[in-house]
């Protein structure tokens, strides 16, 4: 079975190949869709289509196309279709779109998830945004921003004292009264507190232009591309007891260790 | 002086041309700035820079040498120099950078603001975001955007059942305690509520993504824009009496007539 450790260096840049194409599949799919409000007819019937559902289904259906092509010996666990096991070792981890409310917003603050998992997490993510032809990518120790301003390599920032940072989370309720409540006692101390921008935060985060994401509820499918890029730039994810976040549930993200740490006492009373 | 009503068709394009001249500079002093962590030596002493307020003095700088050379006898109101008042009745209103929390944290959701005004309030606007190249702009019963996706016209949507409508706000705080109780009264009645969008929420108002925005504290500078386009757009501004919302405070953006007054029932025992 291959695991994170057995790839050689020529099949790492094969796998980075990959999920750049997948990615380029999921924009070429979703992008028709964004800004419109589509209405169709079958048979006699008017049918009102819903446009994140069929751009979430149909992003995934062409990275499923291409990954049976390219990878027919990975899993495939998504978000919008059965779970197909991993005869490899691997499994790409897919949320087509990440941040729906965003995306039926009209805001270009949602994202394709795309991640690549052994048996011990995810070690190769990518966080897209098509629109702003955006793409964070993180793996192998290196992580990388293409977008409007270039290629740049993404690395969290040092910010270690907590009354300095900035904090983001999706919705100010969080979660459950009990995920509120963690992210309350930690709200306070921090210098900036930002809503709404969901997978887009992590990227911020891994591109160092903030220090904490604090989320809870989230699934595996959310988080798995947003941990490896976020470690792959020098920060650390975890759930809210300080342990591995890959199955999702609370989930903190931290530019630095010892940022982490000092977050960590307050989300711990909170923690599932 | 110069009203609104006395510009002839050929005056319209032209100063068309020079609202978008005018964002094309701000663009151009601001980008250096974004997602940018400058730092500097001023004599011998290390001097950090603070990226965001030396970009919106750029930016307002370039504005202001391009109107006095193009609109000597127009006035200036701006956020970072002084009023500069009106020979010709015609007064341009200038926030260099309208969310400028969005814009220290990496997100492309802050924007340039620029507003024609006669002494009855804004007839000419633009939202520009820099990063993503995309321009709402909308003036003279006309509004229109340019980006990513091409060239469209702007129009707000006609849902006019409040449990079917998009609510954005910036902050979950609003601002005073009666804003936040009037934001209170009307947040769950909506079917989907997102937060820290500035100025970008009346821009996807204007294109028809969203129906409501309800702030609160604003500057005469962060809505006299958002004022023109999105009433060019079809939709309408107010304060939250229903009375005019030039001057800023408390401010309800709707897509249509009857979502406004639906909602301004809810608002007025929260009115200033």
């Amino acid at each position: 079975m291959i695991t994170r450790n057995s790839i050689s260096p020529d099949q790492k840049i094969i796998l980075v190949n990959i999920a750049n194409e997948l990615a380029d599949a999921a924009r070429g799919a979703i992008l028709p869709f964004f800004r419109t409000d589509r209405m169709g007819t079958k048979s006699k019937e008017i049918v009102c289509f819903d446009p994140v559902t069929e751009a979430d289904m149909a992003a995934e259906h062409a990275i499923r196309m291409a990954l049976a092509k390219k990878r027919p010996y990975d899993g495939i666990s998504g978000e919008e279709y059965d779970d197909i096991p991993s005869k490899s070792g691997l499994t790409w981890i897919i949320d087509p779109i990440d941040g729906t409310r965003a995306f039926v917003s009209g805001a270009p603050t949602w994202g394709v998830l795309i991640a690549l998992a052994d048996s011990t997490g995810p070690f190769l993510g990518l966080i897209d945004q098509p629109y702003i032809s955006e793409r964070f990518i993180g793996g192998f120790g290196q992580a990388f921003y293409t977008g409007p301003q270039g290629e740049k390599t993404l690395k969290t920032r040092n910010i270690t004292d907590l009354s300095e940072t900035t904090l983001f989370t999706t919705f100010p309720e969080v979660g459950r009264e009990q995920d509120s409540k963690g992210f309350g006692a930690v709200k306070n101390l921090v210098k900036l507190v930002r809503y709404g921008m969901d997978c887009y935060a992590y990227a911020l985060l891994a591109a160092g232009h903030i220090d904490l994401v604090i989320e809870a509820g989230l699934k595996a499918y959310d988080i798995s591309a947003p941990i490896a890029v976020v470690e792959a730039a020098g920060g650390i994810v975890t759930n809210w007891r300080g342990g591995d976040a890959h199955n999702g549930g609370q989930v903190v993200a931290a530019s630095n260790q010892k940022l982490l740490e000092q977050v960590l006492v307050f989300l711990l009373p909170f923690a599932d």
